[in-house]
């Protein structure tokens, strides 16, 4: 199609764009001292409800807050804010993925204090966020056992720019038969080596886990 | 951002270019009177799962074949293609969605015979494919039980475009707490009107009345 290279440029120059806003901001955060953690995953693989108890376990001991992306609605913001952290909803409109520009100016002008963890929810998407940097610390993907085992597979991309890949929904994988085993050989198919968390956030069995590598994760920097 | 309009105005000469090359795709469907369906959704929501059980039950009475779309892998069209009909992969690589141009291309130099459905499933993924005609005469959203009942509401445009919604995994819904009654609302909510079948690829609970919706839809072209 003759459309394709002029694609390609324009593309490559948003992106080159978007890693100078991502590179300014991950200084910024460094300097503030605030560990930032993207998710990514499909839509409805339980972002939301991993965040939410991620929040309220670490608001005991940490100052943190979160930004969510979404096409439309302000439900997922409506819904962390329960858990007691400052929240802010980031509306992409037709917008697959968030952009580094749009994370920043979501920042200014919110008066959230001093951070010490700063979560931020992509838009439900397993392609489009892969090519955006958002000057985070930790990527995260999030996938859950009524995806399917050879998720990784078919989104290679999205899997090999994430640092760890949490499984979710547990408490269904019997109901689902999840091959557990499956999954984890896939996710080492695309990124040999890469750490893998196990949970329910339903029942909260493997937050344990979760928060104690977040820590240790932040201690490091 | 300086680049927007640069954006849009590639964007929009893309999509020209798709209509145009789905309108052909149309008219070719019509006159070799293949009754076209594309089916979107998030990846994990059982569009495969629910296609095979499509695909084995029509094959009895119809001639069948199926597209399948995906950034990696032929894992989908391998499994496909024990249902027997013929089954054919179209990989993206990085794209989020299928145009009409990959339909066109993927359906030269494949000898399927004469056809009464083609099938079309799209690239897991809830924004980009919105935006693009395939020439198919029914566009198909599958959303499951395991995504919660607002989707409809986070992602308004692709449930737009859509003409039939399918609840799928059913037989999970009492496991996830699922309510019906709020995930119609949702959908009516941005569409009203909009035609809604629950099923269950697994137990088969509700694939009767999605293939008379179907053959019914086949007949009035």
């Amino acid at each position: 199609m003759k459309h394709t290279t002029r694609m390609v440029e324009v593309r490559t120059k948003v992106l080159k764009e978007n890693d100078v806003a991502a590179r300014a901001m991950r200084e910024r955060f460094r300097r503030d001292g605030v560990f930032v953690v993207s998710i990514v995953s499909s839509p409805g693989s339980g972002k939301t409800a991993f965040l939410e108890r991620t929040l309220v376990t670490l608001r005991e001991r940490y100052r943190t807050a979160a930004l969510v992306g979404d096409l439309a609605t302000e439900n997922d913001a409506q819904r962390l804010a329960r858990s007691g952290v400052p929240v802010k909803q980031i509306l992409t409109g037709t917008v697959c993925h968030l952009e580094a520009d749009m994370v920043s100016r979501a920042l200014e002008n919110w008066d959230h204090g001093p951070l010490d963890f700063l979560f931020i929810e992509n838009v439900g998407n397993l392609v489009c966020p892969a090519s955006y940097d958002l000057g985070e610390d930790l990527r995260l993907l999030l996938f859950s056992v009524t995806e399917g085992e050879d998720k990784p597979l078919k989104y290679p991309t999205i899997f090999n720019t994430a640092d760890i890949a949490i499984i979710s929904k547990m408490d269904l994988a019997e109901a689902v038969e999840f091959d557990l085993q499956a999954a984890r050989q896939s996710i080492q198919a695309v990124r040999p080596g890469m750490e893998i968390i196990e949970l329910s956030s339903k029942s909260g069995k493997g937050m344990d886990r979760w928060i104690e590598y977040l820590i240790a994760r932040r201690n490091e920097v």
